[in-house]
């Protein structure tokens, strides 16, 4: 099996595996014996790797149970800690199912009005019509460091010094980009007032090699988001519950590993991605490439496909022993057109006829030349009548 | 070091950390091709294996982060989606952090009215005032199935019969019996109508030899919460988010573990157990055994200790290499009087003169004798003048 759907989900790498087994200590980072003060001392250290890593403070590293808990945490805590007058979301087009879901809970229980900021074809987010919608009304908003469908990289610093400017609480969903984007919270975040700017970002730890079950949110210093867990107190009262030490060192672990071998890894895969996107354009000149063609995820190639479903594709292909996905994972299962390909100005039919290719760490050349060859019979069989 | 702290955590068993390991697939079990399939055929085998083991249907269970998320769940999700006319929790005394701080939230911020349910002096939820309280107001009730700091087992299908009587919705907390009580969710729920009577029942691995950051919410398919974390619409759309299988197959492995090796490994430990009472009784006659004599988690020994603040005691054993107690490591480095204690008819200060032992797979007979000497010797230091 060549697994090409990375972006759904990483295998654990070794190295992480090897802290998560050593991490395993006897002892609740919350007893106050011997045993709890050491196993803490592992948690705080871990919290530290995991806060060099994506530029904050370690206070401000809040472990989680992953993505979908830190964009719940972020957006539901951060409208429950809103000033009363602001009742609305700027939410961009194409944001991930976890923020839609959250902010259409917020819409419909709690009377949030959101406000759609529209892509440009490019998948990017266009930084001047964000700040348009950053107006007095506005609770908080929200936005992707990277797409994780069309991996185009948007502009974090911009987008953050905007909400700054308007003195909006902004959320950043890091959790594609993680390891493959450098992040710089504190960068970003800037000189930005408290509770205004960038103040909450989400990380998974599945994405980048980690364990599912793993993430965080990093949380401002200056910013109380109100907590969905509540219990023991645990991590500034933010996020209550035992907390996960051996998958915190995971986590940091991962986050390291992606850090040391980012320049060399995005490299590499920019590279394939180059010669399969030649490749295709050659061989199956009617398959267009989705995203920017400059800033995106050196592992991602998102297509669009004239006349083929992209369900019947990955079908033929899966037959063949490659893993692709049609879209996110999240919504797999569900033959919905792509929300995020219609944001980019496709129809509805177009929006089914599409395909990601994720690639990671264990992805080589020779795969993707194979798996170009096997695309290009897929889709000549599925488009010659 | 002696590790007599097993309700505050238990170390990682081997056969779970193998099971753990074995189950690291590549694939998201929302993925539609043949790698996401296989890794969801494991994950819904690893659900069978849960519900076998909880007496439910695999449909029921909704797998979480751990005891903390799973309880916010519940008693969250069930408020809202409760019937509007209804505005009280039944909230017995004692309760865990966990329910404790969700149920002040909904006070403080939702409006609930908590009606509060006094114990027995053995820790015990009378089921006849439980009942008393369940009148047409009460949206939900919750109840320990073991209490955590006591030890005490309540009458849980006695309990579920009230509720279910009463027609109000009942949350099971059986983080701390979950392994050391056997579970029957559907023996306790019996033929209660839709929406009432037992409808949620939570369990966490990490109490049980399975990962921190494991567990589960049994909900029954007669109930429909609303969820905490939206996204993808995974587990019945009760919760979002990649689901992890490892940890699903860690917890159904510890679960079946437990269940085989219950009757034998209870009965080592009540033996151990009452050889250290009675050891404590000859040596230092003063000390008292809280909670129930009978009905009580084997490896559980709570005691008031007159005259000796629980933390100074916790600090002199510590020394010695016994990791011990003063109660809830949730609340553990935060130095106030147990109100599980003050629920059993102690005053402030005497609900800081406490100590958990909590013995577990690892507890031999010689280390208990050990710790029986070095605790009688303490306790002397502290309350000789």
């Amino acid at each position: 099996m060549i697994y090409l759907d990375h972006a759904a989900t990483t295998p654990l790498r070794d190295e992480v595996r090897d802290a998560w087994l050593g991490a395993q200590l006897v002892g609740n980072a919350s007893s106050v014996h011997g045993a709890g003060q050491s196993a803490r001392r592992v948690l705080e250290e871990a919290r530290e790797r995991v806060a060099a890593s994506l530029g904050s403070q370690p206070i401000e590293v809040v472990f989680t149970s992953g993505g979908t808990e830190s964009v719940n945490l972020a957006l539901k805590g951060l409208w429950s800690a809103r000033a009363e007058r602001r009742d609305a979301i700027v939410l961009p087009d194409g944001e991930h199912h976890a923020t839609l879901d959250a902010v259409g809970w917020l819409a419909s229980r709690e009377g949030a009005r959101v406000r759609a900021v529209a892509l440009e074809e490019t998948g990017r987010i266009p930084v001047s019509d964000f700040r348009d919608a950053l107006d007095g009304s506005a609770a908080l908003a929200t936005a992707l460091v990277a797409a994780n469908e069309t991996g185009t990289i948007n502009d974090a610093a911009g987008l953050a010094r905007a909400a700054a400017e308007a003195g909006v609480a902004l959320h950043l969903d890091a959790v594609a980009a993680a390891g493959h984007v450098p992040i710089d919270f504190a960068g970003w975040r800037g000189s930005a007032p408290a509770g205004a700017g960038l103040v909450a970002l989400s990380v998974s730890g599945h994405k980048l090699g980690a364990p599912v079950g793993t993430g965080a949110l990093v949380v401002s210093r200056h910013a109380a988001p109100d907590p969905l867990l509540h219990g023991g107190g645990q991590q500034r009262g933010l996020r209550a519950g035992t907390q996960d030490i051996a998958g915190a060192v995971a986590l940091a672990t991962a986050l390291e590993l992606a850090d040391a071998e980012r320049d060399a890894e995005n490299a590499r895969l920019e590279e394939i991605r180059a010669r399969t996107v030649a490749e295709l354009a050659e061989r199956a000149p009617g398959i267009v490439v989705l995203g920017d063609p400059a800033r995106h995820l050196p592992g991602t190639i998102h297509l669009h496909l004239p006349g083929a479903v992209g369900e019947s594709l990955m079908f033929l292909l899966d037959q063949r022993g490659f893993s692709v996905s049609t879209g996110s994972a999240c919504q797999a299962g569900v033959a919905e057109p792509s929300h995020v390909v219609m944001a980019l100005g496709y129809t509805a039919d177009e929006a089914r006829q599409v395909l990601r290719i994720s690639m990671g760490a264990t992805t080589t050349p020779a795969e993707m030349e194979d798996f170009t060859t096997a695309l290009v019979e897929a889709y000549s069989r599925l488009t010659t009548h």
